[in-house]
């Protein structure tokens, strides 16, 4: 491990994710998830999200985008939440999941939606 | 049909991807690939593009992740050669494929890399 | 949005679909998902559903092959009601997820077999 | 192997492949290929297309959308021969090509709409 | 059906994916869902899995990366359970793991590694 | 970047992919492949393919599991070159895509066999 760059990267990571998700991910890292975890922390965050050549926002529709392709729900809504964090409004992430029903195909961008729905209720609850 | 929304579409696909490359797809067009130019021009372009919420390099940025995701290297030359044309310089494209490698894994990074070195060395010849 | 279309479309899709779906679908409708469901209505059911070209049991029987295929679950359990409204036997649903062990895999059609299965049972309870 | 199931599955294979791809599949086996070429006669062709429960011609037309999906190109080029020699026609090719733009997206509409061009140029010089 | 094939291929299955879930398989088996557990216990277990060119523990393993690329979490849960009773150890189920978070991408092997949490959880308290 | 995990990964990178390919990818870096061929040296092969904890030759297994699965034929008649190089017999490969065959479905295992001929008919001739 890189101790700076995993650092670099748990900052980005805390920004984007938030403090409660990350800190439940530190919390439940055991021996089995911790590599995954400081490969995660360290390459993806501490690699590519610090990389100053895209706006964070941009990084996050893009997510949003490449996650619906790759059929991934739980990413999908990890990452919607980050978008937010992010600052990406829900006009933004609208217009990205519309455009996922061209070129994944509409079921594609059917569950997303219902995903970003419901992440956008809670978000309204808690605010 | 809708001739209003395909004539909005056809505007917008040509300053996408270009007057020469639309040109040799209409020239192409017979009755077997009719239906599908004027769904793709009419939805695709006409709905999806013409949409202002988001900005075309925006869109296009989203559309390498996608591609890149789905596996179509076809679309990702056209696509690249459309983030030119949309104002998408070098360094962002290299962003967003960096990115795939983290979320879509090393192999579909590496095939879209390859893809836009060739696109970039034309584009370079070209000026 | 193209007002003939989408009447047209949302008539398919009740008929496809049932009107207690489609109902649910509409009065869920938010500004959020206005755009989608207007896009799959007029697109998906309008423009394609529409197409007198292939008979909408074979249209069914399609897209259960291609749902399965895409790893979607849920549009499989819409679609797998969808084939049985359709006129579709219960015979031609195993035997297009048969097919489906082959060319996608056995993991693929085990995943909607079990779909199926809850699928016919709810049918079955409901007669 | 279970030859009688491998003969079955063989007879099937000729009338839909044709006899010179499979004499030419048959020719090029070696000790390699050899376990592949009898696992797909067998399980393949003698247990799934000698079924009786549908017809040939709707095996086709789901197989091209399962390969579009599947991103298979060479596949699905074989099986686009193979339709044409079940009885399809070239209508019902492109009714099913366009229902796939809809489920799994754009570019893989595109990529088959381009090989069934070829393939359809093709079969009509040999007619 | 070959019965000396499926006698083979049910006893391998069994070996790895314990009496308890075959025996629910079986019970659970109608008209509807029979051909596919033939099919399935005859080519898949009776054709692949009894063949002696690669180990069952190295089988196990293939097939947890590729169930991970294949993004299918029913299958990945239940050849995580048969990799245990094949002998693979919880640090070579973490090597693979981690080997698809660079192949399949960070997001299929998070939700991989979930599973495999639950698994070796569950098997430890069985223990 | 991190240069002794950068080195290291550059060695193993040289055993398993041989010194004419790596040479080769060297060679042709400019400031846009730069980032990803770092990426790709330093946590593919430097952080995952230096572990203990898997043999490489089952690593290289995996990979072409993994590989056929994800569609990405170049990379598969890399990694079976690498494959080679690592020790793996014919048969082994062999086995690993017979075993494809059942979990991605038949045309996944054709084309990776097609690829596998070719590279052991180019090794042959090299030997």
């Amino acid at each position: 491990m890189n101790p700076k760059r995993f650092e670099d990267g748990l900052a980005v990571r805390r920004q984007v994710l938030g403090d409660e998700y990350v800190n439940k991910a530190l919390a439940d890292v055991d021996d089995f998830s911790r590599p995954l975890q400081e490969l995660v922390t360290e390459y993806c965050w501490g690699e590519i999200w610090t990389r100053p050549g895209l706006e964070r926002k941009t990084r996050s529709l893009i997510n949003l985008a490449m996650l619906t392709a790759l059929n991934r729900p739980h990413e999908v809504r990890i990452h919607l939440r980050g978008a937010l964090r992010n600052g990406c409004t829900k006009e933004e992430v609208m217009e990205v999941l519309l455009q996922t029903a061209i070129y994944c195909g509409v079921p594609a961008a059917i569950d997303s939606f219902r995903i970003a729905r419901e992440v956008f209720q809670e978000a309204e609850k808690n605010r």
